[in-house]
């Protein structure tokens, strides 16, 4: 068993508020949202970081892009918007070593992000 | 002459204070910066935002993430951490219909992001 948490909720280990599945990708909703809609999106295989991606995963990140438009669409807020967030290391609060995208809306974000 | 601001700015038209460049990217300090480091990453071509992004745009998106990391590696933040963020639409902020990554690092980023 992974010790990944992001690992085990896609392997459907620990559960989760799943709102899309593809066999690359699971997006669910944050346990701590700070937003009306903030969900998270992972790649199913470990991916460390933003520092992990290389060309080898250009189809995986067109992947993501696609499904954050799906899940804004699903969720009402294609229109009026919403902020996708990438993490990466520790002044960033990345808090799961498994690459994930936020994306926020539902209401308006505000500046600075952070 | 784009009337587009980010289109002007990848065509040099209009100055920025540019810290990298490849045939498809131009990353360039942002005007108003939020975080020591501050960078914004811009297709050189037009590309409105997030739902605007498909297939044909993998291996772009993968270039972004390598200038991301490479321009974190530069400003000296790739150990401590940074963060991207990607606004689309009004309620996220989004203030040029060229679609931008913000990669912010430097300090301690804060949460929730905006």
């Amino acid at each position: 068993m992974s010790a990944c948490l992001f690992c085990r909720i896609a392997a459907h280990e620990v559960p989760a508020q799943i709102v899309a599945e593809t066999p690359e990708l699971l997006a669910f909703t944050d346990i701590n949202p700070q937003a009306p809609t903030h969900v998270l999106i992972i790649p199913k295989r470990h991916l460390g970081g933003v520092p992990d991606l290389t060309d080898e995963h250009a189809g995986l990140l067109a992947h993501v892009m696609r499904v954050a438009t799906h899940v804004a669409q699903a969720s009402g807020i294609a229109a009026s918007g919403f902020r996708l967030v990438v993490n990466s290391g520790p002044d960033a609060g990345q808090s799961v070593a498994h690459v994930h995208w936020h994306l926020l809306g539902g209401r308006r974000m505000a500046w600075p992000p952070g």
